[in-house]
């Protein structure tokens, strides 16, 4: 670690160099280099792909609101002969790094040099220091004299000009490296007049020729934002998304996947396999595990895939089904009385946590249950009072729910007086459900198995680990083509690689506009342009796969152990099963 | 997987071969072959330990309760010439390793030959299948024609004769993968007259010439009862105890570690170094970690060593200094305080699970609790009459308890009636708790900092990971040795690797006596021989390590990520810190 105390262990005496500051893996992956797509490693140039190759564009809604970056076209790096250099023709080869070079000389700025910031926006995400160090390698390799600028903190470290120079130097600590701790991660929005203001000093006051920012769909809506006001204030400074989320539901036809979801999945189903294995030898538990990943079930969708539970459930289906808590239930009661037949007490069933949110039925009690407790008439010290007044089938709801549930959502309000519905162990109380259900056919002698149940929460565990190797090449490659887009005076577009289904050298790399990707969306009673959360397609090649496969891995014992994450060895380089099978794969994808 | 119908997926379309039944870690771990100590290369002979070389012997109370063992000296295999074979020279060298070998050849019994039966008893452990392969892979190479026998889920499997033929073929599935499932576990004992006559008919049915146990201090205890019960029988099975929990509590002079602790903290680890990253890069949570363990606190205090958290709380200082709950809530309050003055608002708690039964004053309480709710005379029903009569001491620290964990006691029994401290979320509680001393330190103005604090409890997910390179090479130098102690008729004895910090080629093997191990304890109001569990030693290494840095790492961000267990690689071979302390090594562990 970086800080100047645990420096000084090694003065301490030898023995203690066996936990030295740094693990191992550390100092190893520090000096790994990632693979990197051929066009970038020599002479390119920058080609506005063919009209109509970006999709069908942006509404006239979406157009209205981004006046100034209506019209700017996607982009891919075209590799160039060596010599011949034109205007839009990026000449310079890499360079070898050193670990001495300063991207900032210290000199007179060279002409040719670029003053870039860089922000990582919301939830860490594995591979975001190689962002940052592939927009630096950029620079070093093709911009000498160059300047990258860190902003600290989020977006609210642009606001509060809160930031730092990258060097070579302080960025070697950092390549591979898992977490946002080089320069920290926020969740503040630069939205209202005020903070556009802010921001655009701040920018124009740092001389900065670009913006590269890192962020979900939010965060890439807000950078689009950002590239507008820019622009309409005659700016110089471009602004590049990068799409980071573990997530995986900021993709479309353009960007095949976000960065630090093939990590997130691999360190959850390494978790997720471990149990399964635990399940099979101990024969007595069934482990209920609620997996990250908010209002899109990607996660979930890709551990079933590698691991294969009992059960997983989807929240685009549920909610397509307008199945109900008791339809869920039942679903997993049925599948461990059927398991029970077989004298299988044990198995996994995997949960979104956007389940809750996501049952109809719920949302609609919610709803009713928050305009119950907002209504100042209501006495709401008197549960009793509201509940009389719930709608008859918002009260039979209630009253499915167990004891602890009921109260939570009385009880636990946010400061806005809202059932905290994200606050509830989904995982405990659809154990609870089905502890209820299998007791309930017991009596009826219906099932006459055993039933035991553990719960778990993977989330954190999965946002800053080291990054795969996968998303460590992806990363650097997208951090280094952020570079190429602003040098060329791009803003507005997001960085891309496609042909990801190919080894790294052959992918290609370019730039795709934001506003392509938005649609108009009702949020807080207003229409606003923002990019589309990409959900789980139901008639995608993913869910199909997964159902086709879903029944005979609740009956069987078809566990699959994927294992810890691998650096080396024969299959260090592949990722992950969601992005196979979208690129219509039918082998795994390695990137060499 | 090996289940039938998993076979079944190779039949589907092609593109279901992406997630194919089993993972690529899965089947390249099969193919892996783990370094042998060279004795066990060659032709070795057993030679008995000079006197006094197994320490100064069990008491006259345990020699009295095993009269058939004692006098049993511990062994250690030596290298012999490849010719001249003796009576106790165990001359066939290594045979290569054939899929199509199958250990019984059904021809008539080699007089050479053996018989052996295994059985994995208690909780899962990473290498439980290497111990069994490597006891294949003894019996293979130096005694073709002999059986190997698989008890099925646990000691219970020899009461109901369960058992399987374990051959090469089937063995080759399970070759370095986690789990226990070959032949499953239990928790089963065989003590009474009834179960030992039991066991002792099926062992004697099934010609065995050997019984491997693996297990815990409990179950080698047992294994000690089994060796004994069938000496005194004149029955010839002999029985050699292997040293299993990842709770890293059965040690001693003779044994260094139990198989599964370096795996169980390096997966834990693995999760606590990635929460580390996400505190260190958010800026805005405590992590308070529960980490199974058991009573002993080696888990906490390894995984405290590999990722240098703020706080890590050891059971047997708690224990040793009569520490009160309040004492170690005011100690996470002061670094969470002292963090907050230099704006670092975020940190990582670890808490051995075993910690609530450990603080006297819990006890205490927990102690009268019982005594008051087993009390006939006492309305159970009215909490209230319970709280009268609690000792003004227990009521005190009954009060300082949060709301949820008061009820949780008092509500929440066991069969027999008894409060379930297990159940305690300890984590959840010392979370509550230190909330409530720094909401009352705000109050007082003497903390100004933020806290947010999120719960984890890491524990089953260590249980069945695929085994490290240390685990699998220890585990299947256990399995091999223990076959070679009983082709020499040696019973009562735990197989032993020692020389733990010279590469796995230099390991001495050989075997200790169990009652070696052993002391009595009053346990239910008798005196019993047991293996003594061995707690962290508080002038060991180990923890004046900790000791050492703790304060350093409290104020610091020294955190440390160890990162997915690799398996190739420079670093896939190195053991834990416990064990290189313990053996007094400077350099870290590497088994080649």
């Amino acid at each position: 670690m970086l800080s100047p105390s645990s420096k000084k262990h090694k003065s301490l005496e030898p023995r203690l160099d066996l936990f030295a500051a740094d693990s191992p893996l550390q100092e190893s992956r520090r000096q790994w280099v990632p693979p990197r797509p051929l066009v970038l490693r020599g002479p390119f140039q920058i080609k506005e792909s063919p009209s109509g190759a970006s999709g069908k564009g942006p509404s006239s809604d979406v157009h209205n609101a981004f006046k100034h970056l209506k019209g700017s076209a996607a982009v891919t790096l075209v590799a160039t002969a060596a010599t011949g250099a034109s205007a839009n023709k990026q000449t310079n080869g890499p360079q070898n790094r050193s670990g001495t070079n300063s991207v900032s000389n210290g000199h007179a700025k060279d002409p040719e040099s670029l003053r870039i910031g860089i922000v990582l926006s919301g939830g860490q995400a594995p591979g975001g220091h190689n962002v940052i160090g592939g927009l630096l390698d950029y620079l070093l390799e093709r911009r000498l004299g160059s300047q990258l600028i860190g902003f600290k903190n989020g977006p609210g470290g642009i606001l509060t000009k809160s930031c730092m120079d990258i060097t070579d130097t302080i960025m070697a600590e950092f390549r591979n490296q898992g977490g946002f701790h080089l320069i920290g991660s926020g969740r503040d929005k630069i939205e209202s007049k005020e903070q556009l203001t802010v921001a655009a000093s701040v920018v124009k006051e740092l001389d900065l020729d670009g913006l590269v920012v890192c962020g979900g769909d939010d965060s890439n809506t807000n950078a689009a934002v950002l590239a507008e006001d820019f622009a309409s204030r005659g700016l110089k400074t471009c602004v590049i998304g990068v799409p980071k989320t573990i997530d995986g539901d900021l993709k479309n036809s353009q960007v095949a996947t976000s960065f630090g979801f093939d990590t997130a999945c691999k360190v959850y189903s390494e978790q997720i396999g471990n149990l399964m294995m635990d399940a099979l030898s101990a024969k007595k538990y069934y482990h209920f595990v609620r997996l990250m990943g908010r209002a899109a079930s990607h996660i979930t969708l890709e551990c079933a895939l590698q691991t294969h539970p009992q059960a997983a459930i989807i929240c685009e289906e549920v909610h397509q089904q307008d199945r109900t808590l008791a339809d869920i239930v039942d679903e997993i009661a049925d599948i461990v009385a059927g398991r029970a037949e077989e004298g299988k007490n044990y198995g996994i069933v995997l949960i979104p946590e956007g389940l809750i949110e996501h049952v109809p039925q719920i949302g609609a009690l919610i709803a009713e249950l928050n305009e119950l407790l907002a209504d100042v008439t209501t006495d709401v010290q008197s549960h009793d009072a509201v509940l009389t007044r719930l709608s008859p089938a918002n009260l039979a709801v209630f009253e499915f729910l167990p004891a602890c549930t009921r109260q939570q959502l009385l009880l636990d309000r946010d400061p806005h007086g809202n059932v905290q519905v994200s606050r509830i162990e989904t995982e405990q109380l659809l154990l609870q459900l089905v502890e209820l259900e299998l007791d309930k056919r017991r009596k009826e002698d219906k099932f006459c198995g055993k039933f035991a149940g553990l719960t778990h929460y993977f989330g954190y565990e999965g946002r800053c680990s080291f990054p795969t190797n996968f998303d460590a090449a992806y990363c650097s490659t997208l951090g280094y083509v952020a570079g190429a887009l602003v040098a060329e005076g791009k803003t507005g577009l997001m960085a891309t690689a496609s042909s990801l289904d190919k080894p790294c050298a052959d992918w290609t790399v370019g730039g795709y506009p934001l506003i392509d990707m938005m649609c108009i969306e009702r949020r807080r009673g207003k229409d606003k342009p923002v990019i589309k959360k990409a959900l789980v397609e139901l008639e995608g090649p993913v869910f199909k796969a997964f159902q086709q496969m879903r029944s005979k891995w609740a009956q069987g014992d078809c566990f699959r152990s994927p294992g810890p994450i691998q650096f080396s060895g024969p299959h260090a380089d592949a990722a992950n099963f969601t992005l196979a099978l979208e690129l219509g794969t039918v082998q795994p994808i390695q990137i060499v």
